[in-house]
Formats: C-alpha cells, sequence, structure tokens
C-alpha cells in the first residue's frame, strides 16, 4: 500500500502512521517528497487494510497495490481452467454454445426446444426452474418441477443442464438435477450462496453483478474457488449505465482483461446485455472475436407468447443463423465452434 | 400500456397486436396518426405483460403506464406508515437517529459505545454482527456472538438494535436478537431473503441497491409487505455512478420522490452514501432538510482501530456537533429531533 | 405523445390538456383507463413538446413517441450513406482502418509514419494538431503547424487527413489542410462547432459524448445535416460509467443499433474507448464483427514517449499484427478490408 | 507518482523506468517489496505524465498523487474567494438565490418576473438569451435581443444578470450585457471558451459537465483562473447516472468535497440537477443545509406555458414558499439569506 500524506501533515502523524503501518505487520518506508509525503508500506495487503488506514491523522488518501483476489489470478496459476460439464466444455479452442429459454415453461416445451438447438450445435441447455424475479406478482418459474423437466431433456439430449441456483438452502436440490449452478446478477454477493455453490463442487457459471467492478466479480468468484471449487465461469451479461436504448450495456472489454488478469474462462450473455433480440446476432459474434469462451443466449419457438423476457429472445431460426455466423468469426480468430 | 407500431408497419401486424392485448384480457384501442399507429390497451397491467409484447411482429416498443408497485404506493395507502421498535419511531415528526459501529468488535466496546450514543440521542444501535464483506478473507462478523454482544447493549441501555440479516436462513436467530432486521444492499433483489423478512414480521430496513432504480426499490419492498409485514423502512445509501472523489454518489432527491410516491418511511445513510467521514456531517443535514425520517451512521470510538468501514466512519465527538447541528436544521424545517 | 394523467386527476384537468395538446396542433384523443387517463396528442410532435405539457396540473407523465432526429434517420433515407474523403471510403463494404499519433509531434515522426500504416493498410491518418486537454498545463498541439505537418504526410502517402476542429472560427483553417473535420467527445454538444463544420461542406466525424444517448449522438448529427452537409460519421468512443479497469466503457452494442436507426456509417475508436493498449486488438476484431464500418486507432513508434495518450497507443507492429487479425474477422462477417 | 512494476518485471525493465523517470525531472525511489516492486517518482508531477509511464514495459499501474489543479485548490490560497457582481455575491455567510425562466421569451415576460424575483429577495437574475439545445428544430433564443431584454430588467432592479455564453466569438457581446457570464454543462471542456471568459475578466459561472469528475471540474475552472480572471463561481447542476426518476442525479456530496478542496463558491441548480419542479423545494434547502454559497433556480409566471424547460420550473409562488423555507435552513446552519 502507499499512504499519500496531506502535504502539512506534521511529523507527528507520519511516525504515527507509520507505527501504525508496521503494526499491521508491514514494514513502513517513509519517502519525503518535495510536495508531501508518502509512506510504502511493504508486505503482504490483506483486503480492508487500505480503508482502515484512511481515516489516520494527516492521511490524504491511500492507494492499494496488489490485486486482491489470489486464486482467481493467473499470477497464481498460469494455465487456464477448462470447465467440463457432460458434453459442456467451456475454456478450450472450442466455443461452446449454451442456449435454451428464460423459463422452463412446460416438459414439451423444453425436451422439444433442447433437441432443436442440440441438432443446430448447443452443448449446453439453460432454463430457468427458480426465477429471481423484480416484482412479486411475476412468475417464479416451475421450481423443482421445471428442474424434472430440465432433466427429462438431458435425458433426450445429451445437453448439460445450466440453471440458476437463488439461496443456499436450494443447492443440494438444484445440484442433484443440474450439471452447471449459475448464480444470477442480483446474487453475485450473496456469500451464503457463494460457499453453497462452492462445497457443492458442482461447476458454477458467475454472472457479473450489473453494477460490479472487476475486483469485486474476481472477489465473488474467489469465494467459490476458496470453498475447493475450481471450476468456475465468470458470465458478462451487462451493466447499468446511463444507456437507454439497451436494456444493459454489454462491455465486452471486460473479456480480454479478465483473459490477462485471471486464468478463468469468460462467457458472454449477449440477451441480457442488450435486452433486445435484434441486437444480440452482432454482439454475439463480437463477444466470439473480443475472446469469449462461451455464449449463453436466450431461444424460445415463440418469444412473443414467452413467460419472461421475450424482447430479448431469438427464435431457433435466428440462433440457428447465428450458428453459422459465429463458427466463422471463431474460425476467424482461430477457434473452433 | 401503449404499444408504439413502426411506421411502416402492416394492417395485418396492427391487427395481430390487438388480438394478442385482448387475448391478455386487456382492452386494445387503436390511434392511427400521422407518423405511425400506436395501440392503447386499457385494464390493469401486470408485471411482465409490457416485455412480453415487445417482440412482437412490427413493434417498435410498449410504454408501460402503471407503477408496477401497489402496496408501497401512496396512491393506495395515503397516511403514512410510522415503523416503531421500542424507543425507535421511523416517519413522524420526530427524526430518527440510529448510530453505531459497522461491526461488533466485543462487548464492552459495544456497550461503551451504546451508553455514549444514547446519552446523545441516538435511538436505535447499529452494529454488523453477520457481515457481506467484498472479498472472502475479510473479517466475517462475530455471527450470534455478535447478537447477544448487541442484546447486551440493549439491554443496557434501552436502544432499539438495528442488525443485518444476510441469509433466510438465518432470519430466526437474527429475529431473536434484533429489533429491526436489515437488508444490505448487495441482498436487495435477494428475494428468499425478502420474503423470510416479511414473514418474520420485524421491521426491515431496506437498503436501495447500488444500482437499483426506484421501481426496482420499491417492487423488493413489495416483496416484504406482500407477505403480511407493514413495517418497511426504505433506506437510500447511495448508487454505483463514475463519480471517484466518493465511494458512492448519494442522491438525495430520492427522498422528495419516495416520500411522494410512497407512504412508507426514508432513512438516509451518509456513511455509506459517501464513504468520507469528512463528508458525512454535511450530508446528515441535507438529508433532514430534504425530509428524511431517520438517518443511520457510522460511530466509532477509534475509527482508525474499526475492523470495517474505519474511512467512513466518525467518532462519538464528531456525532455529538452532527446531533447539535441536525436538530437545529430539523427544526427548521418543522421537525423535531 | 401520450400524456398519462394522474389516477386522480379531474375531469377539469384532463379537459385543460386536451385543450392545450389542440393548441399545439396536435389532435387530443382521450382514453378513459379503468386505473388512470391517458391522452394521446396525434400528429407531428416537435421537441420539447413533450417537455412542455408535463407541468401541467394531473398530468403524471409524458412520454414521447416518435424519434427526434429526422435527417439522420434510417426510415427518411434508406440506402446507407457512403463518406469519401480521398481514398478514403467508409460506410461500403470494405472496412476502412484510420490510424495514427494521438499528437502531431513533429513532420518527421508524422511523414515517416503515415508512410508505414500506408503500407500496413490504413487509408485514414489521424492526429491530432489541435488538442483539447482537461488541463491548461498539459500540451496543447502545434496548431496550424501540426496541420502542416498532416499536409506533408499526405502529400507523401496520399492517405485522407483526419484531424480534430476545436472551435468554429478554426474551421476555414482546419478545412484547408483536413479531409475530415473530427468533433470530439467533449465537443459534440457544442453547437456552434456542429453549425460551423455543417456549413463547411467537409466529412465530418462525429465522436459521441461521453455521457451522450443515443437520441443525442444522433441530433448532435442532426445539426451537420441540416447544414446540407450530408457526410458524417458517427463514431462510438466510449461512455462513461463506474467501470474502473479501463478508462471509458466501450459498448459495441452501439454499432447494430445506429446501423438500424439510422443510414449513417459508424466508426469504432477502441484505443479512446478503453484507454489500455492491450485491451485495444480484442476490440477491433470486436468492433468488426459487430458491423463497424472502420476503425480509428492510436498508433506511435513508442508510445512510453508519445506527448500523449501513450497507454492507449500501440506501436506499428501491434498494428501490423492488428490489421492481419481484423482482415480474417472482417471476411468472416462478409466485409473486406 | 507512484509507477506499480508487475510482479514478474525484470530488474532491466525496473532499470529502464527509473531512468525514464529521471528522465523526467523526477527522482525515482525503488521500493522492492515481498510481492512486486514499486517506484516513486518524487518532485512535481506534470499532468500526462502518470498516462505517459503506463505503457512501460513491466509496468502494471501508475498512480499519480498530486492534484492536478492548482490556482483552483485551497492548498494554494487560504482565504476564500467571494465573487462579485452588483447586489449579487457569492461566497459570504448570505446565501444568494439567482433565478429567472430557463428563456427570456419577451421584455414584458422578463421585467415583469424580474420585478418579482426582487421583491421576493433574489440579488440575481438568470435567463437564457444563447440557448444550447439538444435538437437543432428546437428554439434557440432570441440571442442579443434577449441580452437586451435582460439588460432593461437590472435597469428596472437592479439584479445581476447571469447568462449563458456559448462561443468563444460571443464572449465581448455577451459580456457587454451581462454580469456574470455562465458557461453550460454542455461546453464546461470547451476550451476556447473557457479561455475567451477568462480574457473577459467577467465574473464567471462554470457548471459542472454531466459526466466530469471533481478534477476534471477544478481543471476546467484552471483554465479560467489561469488567464488572470479569479472570479469563479463552480456549480453543480446534476450528472448522468442510471437513475430515471430525476431528469439527472444530484450529489450534493459535491458540496463539502469542494468546499474542502477549493477556496471557490459552490453554487447548486436543483432544477437541472433534477429535472422535476416538484423536487425542487426538497433540494434546494438540502443544497443550503450542505453549505452551498448560492442557488440558481428556473422561475416562470406560467411553466406550462413556458417556452422551454417546463417540466422543472417553478412558479413565483412556489419560489416565495421556498425563499421562506430556505431562509430557515440558513439560519440553522449559521448562514443568512
Amino acid at each position: 500500500m502507499i499512504v499519500v500524506m496531506k502535504s502539512d501533515a506534521t511529523p507527528a502523524q507520519i511516525d504515527h502512521m507509520s507505527r501504525h503501518i508496521a503494526s499491521l505487520g508491514l514494514s513502513p518506508q517513509v519517502i519525503h517528497g518535495s510536495h508531501q509525503t508518502v509512506i510504502a508500506a511493504i508486505g503482504e495487503e490483506s483486503p480492508g487494510m487500505a480503508e482502515a488506514l484512511e481515516p489516520g491523522e494527516g492521511v490524504e488518501k491511500v492507494l492499494p497495490i496488489m490485486a486482491p483476489y489470489k486464486r482467481a489470478s493467473s499470477e497464481l496459476k498460469h494455465e487456464r481452467t477448462v470447465v467440463k460439464a457432460r458434453g459442456l466444455e467451456v475454456g478450450g479452442v472450442r466455443i461452446a454454445m449454451i442456449a435454451g429459454p428464460c423459463s422452463v415453461e412446460s416438459e414439451d416445451q423444453i425436451v422439444t426446444l433442447a433437441r432443436r438447438l442440440k441438432a443446430l450445435g448447443a452443448t449446453g441447455l439453460r432454463g430457468g426452474a427458480f426465477k429471481p424475479r423484480t416484482s412479486p406478482y411475476s412468475f417464479q418459474g416451475h421450481k423443482e418441477q421445471g428442474l424434472k423437466m430440465l432433466a427429462t431433456a438431458r435425458a433426450e439430449t445429451g445437453l448439460a443442464i445450466v440453471t440458476e441456483v437463488m439461496a443456499p438452502e436450494h443447492v443440494p436440490m438444484v445440484a442433484e438435477y443440474a450439471d452447471v449452478l449459475q448464480i444470477g446478477a442480483r446474487n453475485m454477493q450473496n456469500y451464503q450462496l457463494l460457499q453453497a455453490v462452492g462445497d457443492s463442487g458442482k461447476p458454477a457459471l458467475l454472472k457479473r453483478g450489473m453494477s460490479a467492478t472487476m475486483d469485486e466479480f474476481l472477489l465473488a468468484a474467489e469465494y467459490i474457488l476458496d470453498r475447493g471449487n475450481p471450476n468456475v465461469m465468470l458470465c458478462e451479461r451487462g451493466i447499468r449505465t446511463f444507456e437507454d436504448h439497451t436494456r444493459f450495456t454489454l462491455p465486452l472489454a471486460t473479456i480480454p482483461f479478465l483473459n490477462e488478469k485471471s486464468h478463468l474462462p469468460v462467457v458472454v450473455d449477449p440477451s441480457h446485455g442488450t435486452g433486445k433480440s435484434r441486437l444480440v446476432p452482432a454482439m454475439a459474434k463480437a463477444a466470439i472475436a473480443a475472446g469469449a469462451d462461451a455464449l449463453i443466449l436466450e431461444v424460445h419457438e415463440d418469444p412473443e407468447h414467452a413467460v419472461s423476457d421475450g424482447s430479448q429472445t431469438i427464435t431457433p431460426a435466428v440462433f440457428k443463423q447465428l450458428m453459422d455466423d459465429c463458427r466463422r468469426v471463431a474460425i476467424a480468430v482461430d477457434r473452433a465452434m
């Protein structure tokens, strides 16, 4: 850490901070500048230390230096993580496509659609059984019934099931049916849930919170990794900004940034990331060009009658074209699909 | 709802949408404009309806008209809600002050501080026993031990205990010790938790998510209200924006807006809302001037050695001055303190 | 426009608003809903009308329906605009690459670099002679001398010169040397400048303001188009959000959105859009995959010693690789380069 | 500055950066940490230096330490600046009220309103003659005719005239009629304009850009101060965020922050800052409680028929009540009005 003292900090204040730093197990090194003094605190920073030093007398600000995450960092683990769940493999040369409806509506719906998606090249099937809904009056999902429908679709197609789990106490039940446990954007900092998913040992798809920084995102992954579960996928799904022509802003620079800082594979969700089905195909191609390892997409036979998220859902026909287009882009960036 | 058709929408598309609207139980009324056609959908909108219509062929956009929340709305309940928990009363003429440390550190700390805060005029004692922390390596709170320390402080002072609950399964335990269950910003859309707090019947202090809109905030309150628990306080604690001189941006216009749209009392947290102890007193006064019903503040005997949030924590001496200053502002806006 | 009346609006208020709407030359159509009344205002909306109606007694809100821009709209002009300036052609099948240093530093620098860029496939040369700088103490550009250096580089290479103009009174001078007048993000709503560029008749590259919505961006273009200058390129260069791992957030969904709503070509600036040279190649490929018509990139022989923007500037060697990689992506999306 | 090297930076890279720092006239001090090396660069940082060092080989990031502004800083000038223009005085004990219509519409309108505002206690009259409008099709102001109307209103009332200037070439004309030159939010980084206003010697009211950081805001003021014009008022008028229930988000923490960092007086604009006339009174009181030196407010006899900004404009009757309410708050924070 670097503790920047105010320009009028007294020698006593500088001395006090140095001793405070030493009491934290770090070694203080005072640097007298022409304008102000800074104290370098050498040693292993732990989270919250910078924050703890800031209220000190005479302190202007404290600058942390080390990244706060460890297990998620590419400095600690150089080889890239490949997450595998049945036929779904995320993080290798081949780009994976996870597709399906926002909500599981009926067994017939999900099985028919799963067959279609499988035929078109998807390896993962998404579908919500537990639905986090902004309003208590919206459809909340078929819950365990929905999970059973997904399991049936898997039995019919072999697609890996990716579905959301919303509460720690549901983890065992969802883990029984699903191949990948999805943690939604609203729950990215639901730490009990992260730990429960970590403990389950199941592959996890962690969605970025809509206002999470990269440090917060990687620290959320750290909660899962820290429980001994190495199979974490990081999913960019759009952030909240002032833009109003899309439902969220989908910042694809996340992809090369995460690819540099972390060994974990990166998934992109252009459906939630735009909220507009018309923008999904272009953003799907762009995500692959930027280096994504997988896409997760909302597909429904009849988006107009989908029980949720219709406005951002594409039809199987659009998905077919998107697969063809994405495959060409994947090859152009030395990937396969 | 108003369904705006594209300027080149065909009569068949307009007809199709009209029938779709009718199938939802609403009455469509087609208005042919000089430039484009819009269809007014008359009747009770339910959440998700606008979204469901948007992917329709020929549809440009769908504009919802009704507010999506009901029980939180001042249209439904005209008299203002006053939440009472022991001596703490929020929503009446008197402005309530809830103060205390970020984390409960020891029984001695919390009891000593509680006495001091009580003497200075606080009626609520805040303090974290379960701490949601960005990093898994940060102090996570003393959990049940911390709750017991809070209960001791209450026994000594009579202050109402306001403390965070982080998971649905902890609600019974926290409710046993606390007078008010706080739902943190990161959990504003943890729906299982909202429902569990609703079911507990305990007064709830609901913090706004750091990227939540007013509709989302009020719908989160609706989850609690909908379980038959009317005692909800809405707490503005700052939002995430591009500003970097404060930890969050504290938007006080929330206060008069919520006071108009809802009957629920409004609490403001200038500690988290700024992240800088030096800015807290000014924002405390401003919040009261803008119409807040209560403040919640982080106070610690020695912020420099607080185990968390030191940079935004004020000392009892600053709190004393702040109380005096806020009291004068309260009187100037026809409130008491 | 749709005027939504409050649920307790009186018949007199509804009647008053109807007459107000009629006085604006629109035809009011009152729709009585189960919960509240809305008034559809039929006819040509002009900008500001919705705003003017909002303070009316009994009005809940006013929803505009028509897009506020006209000449920039793809509804008015169906064929896509191709902007041509010497060998630079933006908007056709071939994707154009505009490259060069942030600031023109010396004749030698710019001529040497221009030759190199030309050889690598660029068709436009960017370089700042007038530099808008956040601090008055930063280098402000070589001004007219810089323009002359750019002209020399053009004479040597045939590359089209793209350079920023910062004030209306400089337009004639910059137009004398440049092939394309760039309007910077900070000046996107400098209306005098927009009009002066419009009057010049020169092709314009209009950068999106860092907090501009799509409506505001297209209306800024409208200021230029409205002066009879049809040669406008829309340049996405990143927006300001809470993200702190990049200098700006580069939202590529802008590309398909603008391609749908407007006939104007879209340029993307991954250098400013990320602020990090390491992220530029991935975002360049992504922009092309998403449908951009051109890229504008900061390239410098020695970014470490560039007088400005070094952190986001790539070397010619990186540019060479980027060209090869982008060409492959361009072909994969049926474009050429 | 602190140059943080990557954990795998080589001795040669560290040595290279040290020499680079020395070549900039700073003194490098290398600190070898347990995890990575940092180099403190001691001496006078100039803007852009940190940026220039960032692309260096082996560099992780560069942390600037010194504030980039000088003349605006309270470190350089300890006594607070009081800006005076006729009877308008901003920065002293007395809080100033600047009020008037968005646009000057007619001589009769502005004179009548000015008399009313004067009688109610305003000391400044605002009113737009040159209007920056998002759309080229909106009313652009009466220009010089409008300035003359303002001068007439001043002759009648003695109120100081505060009006916007939009282009450097208009400064002499506007300065002839106005007492205070307003620089609008969209022009906060129109550097030619800032310099022209600086050169005019007239008091300036500088509005914060809607996505400007505090550093950028103070550096914009620095452009004016640097031309020898010390009479600058800083005006907070709201920032662009994801919030959609207000037109902008008005962050009042700006006030105590600027009061600490700068000696310049702070003005708040609750009209633009909320965009909703119903929220203006509460935010006016809050701004005063937070320490604002003046308010600038949109007032119109008949907001429903105002040619611009009606939705955020209050009537004289509301202004009268607001004055009474604000006066009480001012006294409660040891100010006068």
